[in-house]
């Protein structure tokens, strides 16, 4: 049962189908906006539970501030507006009419547009201006789960939507040294999400001024790469500085009795990471879902070639699925479904193979006779392991370290292409526009010479590189803080002496 | 420490101290939009988390839909559009420039202006038509989690506000049996979530037909008695009929090879519910909220002289939370939250009382010698059970029944208010007028006489009986189904034979 597409073949669409034979979302009838489907939602809502018990861990609560904003909030970041003004959606009337045709038209014009958000600095500053008067009411530190809207002219299903889903942090302190350090605490969240959870490999380092957050004096960000080499920003933190809290008079009462402005930070994830998700770990058989985010980590399919045989096979799956139900992995219940549809087993087992289910157990009259277990390991597919077939108590007892087994695999399997295809021999300009020669293409097991990640020297002329990069269609991700070496090198841009490594990649 | 409002002087007044002093809202800066904090956002994610099990327990599945509908779906339904068009909010625009005053104005007019759904029949019955085809594909069972946009004019926090968070149910069926039995399950999901867990009994029934969702064949509701007697509808569930598959083409093959339309259903409940919680629970000392859906069902406070103290009483409220963290009440862990910040015990005792945390356990020194713990249980506050003061293992044992009892004590109370206050004694128009002449006011603790509900029997002539509710601003709110005698009596309006009883009251 192979797909249509390749990795190799076709990226591209290889990425489109996943998405359609996995079953996690679809175009929506609203251009450029999507439909996301359970098994979409159920990572997505993994994604929710992780970072909401990480943001409860560090001292933050959930807030909802409303999706519109008066466009007067705009006027006063002037960065922040020349940043987003090209992609707001914009409400400009509150009710409708039937013109003389009969066909309904936009009436109740409002008196100030209201924009949707884009994201929520600017009003969660204004809210900030009220609530704060004294250093005893900092830090504020708080997070909300929302949808936004960016109009992108070139959507695509979970990369690049034009309403998507995220959590934005926003944070405010009394010194810059707690707003950096709040900034990075939440840096280092979402590379845990990243890694521990999702089983993706990220680069975690500052962006470059000419990729900074509009409004923000620094933005660092998790930098993931895909089967493809090309990077995918999974995550930024902002600080913010004074510069929100300038705009939006946000102000308190120093221990001195002096008013100064806070310090703000922002920070978020979004239903991209999900794209990120598939292009990490799905493969030519489909999604391959990482155990700890998986939405079911267990998912049990009857066999039943007769209504004789049917009260046993589901009396049986009734005993796997209550030994199953009461052990724990990675801490937390497993996650079992028993898929009940009246279907062709043989549709089912597929059904979840394509999504990815790490362990999915076929259970028909053999195996009741038996007293066996049969288990398909989803990221061992077509290999010698893919399989399992244990006695009841021994394959029930084997699961939680299975999955823990199945977890670790997939993250270092990310990890290795990831640092196999980081060039760090790419010293000119020269070796960067022959390297990128060549379009990014899936990068099988063990390859390491296709464009993907460059690691260089750059002496941050921003004037002098940015064109060129523009010209390549090449990006920079970030500084990489694990693969700075601190040494003097020649910048790859301008010749110039440079010390700072950073990250050049084709991206999403 | 009184609040400013009682429910007797001022109810309008008192209901928006409360939302103030418990810290669970505030208007926005968008008109008519609100922030919902923490203690607000907390309840509604037990509210999400209580009807997640429910709806997962009877086959619903979570998806996410676009909030943008084109213009042209509003079109196909006619009576749909008609209840939604005057509280529309419309998207026209996708982005921003400046004008020649460098002021900010829409620009990118979009070539069909978006509704900002006001719920999303139209756009869901739309991806019915496509992934429906044959019997073998129903039903579809499924559910989001959203925030909708209904232009109010007069808002009000919780209960009227422009944008609000809901979740809707949306469902396809072979037959109109199946879709009725899904219309009532879904009603019975709503009455558990109301009385079991928000301990707030509610009537159960169909709607009037003047009094149904645009476009569906039936809709049933819970209605809710606030203390001032008035009404609130707290969720609905609604019979679409063919109506809307009718519009958006859902078609189906059924088991005889023929094609028919499927039938559908739809059913929310909003943060309007939380409205609905102050107004069942708070009383003039704060919000009173239920155990079982309480964000934090016990909250210690250390209560500390100086600075040789803390240690020791931090150390013993460290052996509380444990203790307590590894009990269960409703069958789940306790929720138990350490109020650490550096302020006044009473004041923090104080804004956990406001805010109606079921439990608060004061720590001080004396407690640590005595190896005693100190409750205050809000839900008898000013009353000689309002504070137990039991032996360490005692304190921690009786916690769970202590908050089963509170959840049962609250239950009852407000039924008690509920039909102690359901006139059957009304029986013609002008009793009915005599009644409401008097404005709804707080119904105190054994009050029965005051304007609330009247139980009548009604002929269901609605030409006759809408204008003369306007005139006397009342509303019908459901038929319920355990009042209902089957007997023949007289209309209240118009004096003919009639059967139905009917709960007539004014609402929110």
């Amino acid at each position: 049962m192979s797909l249509r597409h390749t990795r190799a073949a076709n990226y591209p669409d290889w990425y489109q189908e996943i998405i359609t034979v996995a079953d996690m979302a679809e175009n929506a009838a609203s251009p450029g906006c999507m439909v996301i489907k359970p098994w979409g939602y159920g990572i997505w809502e993994s994604i929710r539970n992780t970072l909401d018990n990480m943001f409860a861990a560090t001292g933050h609560e959930n807030y909802y501030f409303p999706m519109f904003i008066p466009l007067h909030f705009f006027q006063k970041e002037a960065d922040h507006v020349e940043g987003f003004a090209k992609e707001m959606a914009l409400v400009t009337h509150s009710k409708l009419r039937q013109n003389d045709e009969g066909k309904l038209i936009p009436d109740g014009e409002l008196e100030e547009p209201l924009v949707v958000r884009p994201t929520s600095e600017t009003i969660i500053a204004d809210a900030f201006s009220k609530w704060i008067v004294s250093y005893r009411d900092l830090p504020v530190l708080l997070n909300q789960w929302a949808n936004v809207v960016r109009w992108e002219m070139r959507p695509r299903l979970f990369l690049r939507t034009r309403e998507f889903l995220w959590q934005e942090g926003h944070t405010a302190h009394a010194t810059a040294e707690e707003a950096e350090a709040e900034t990075m605490q939440m840096l280092e969240v979402y590379r845990s999400l990243a890694e521990d959870y999702m089983a993706m490999p990220v680069l975690v380092g500052r962006k470059p001024e000419h990729e900074k957050f509009p409004g923000a004096v620094n933005t660092f960000s998790i930098e993931a790469m895909m089967q493809d080499g090309k990077a995918l920003q999974a995550g930024t933190s902002h600080f913010l500085g004074q510069n929100f809290a300038k705009s939006a008079n946000v102000t308190f009462c120093n221990s001195d009795g002096q008013q100064e402005y806070a310090y703000t930070t922002s920070w978020g994830v979004s239903t991209r990471l999900i794209g990120g998700l598939i292009m990490t770990h799905a493969d030519d058989e489909g999604m391959n879902t990482p155990p700890r985010i998986a939405p079911w980590q267990v998912v049990i399919v009857p066999m039943v070639k007769n209504s004789e045989e049917k009260a046993e096979i589901m009396n049986y799956i009734g005993k796997i699925t209550s030994a199953l139900s009461a052990k724990t992995a990675f801490g937390e219940k497993i996650r079992v479904k028993v898929d009940a549809r009246n279907k062709e087993s043989v549709d089912m087992y597929w059904s979840w193979a394509r999504k990815g289910v790490p362990l999915i157990i076929e259970v028909g009259k053999r195996d009741v006779d038996s007293g066996k277990i049969m288990m398909k390991i989803r990221n061992r597919i077509n290999t010698k392991e893919a399989k399992q077939i244990l006695p009841f108590d021994e394959a029930i007892a084997a699961v939680p370290a299975l999955l823990e087994q199945v977890q670790k695999d997939m993250f270092e399997k990310a990890k290795k292409r990831l640092y196999d295809n980081i060039r760090t021999d790419i010293k000119t300009l020269d070796d960067l526009r022959k390297l990128f020669e060549a379009k990014n293409s899936f990068i099988a097991e063990g390859e390491t010479s296709k464009p993907a990640f460059v690691l260089a020297k750059w002496s941050g002329d921003e004037t002098a590189t940015v064109p060129v990069l523009k010209e390549m269609g090449l990006t920079m991700r970030n500084y990489p803080v694990n693969m700075q070496d601190g040494k003097e090198g020649t910048c790859i841009f301008t010749g110039k002496p440079a010390v700072d490594n950073i990250i050049i990649s084709r991206a999403y």
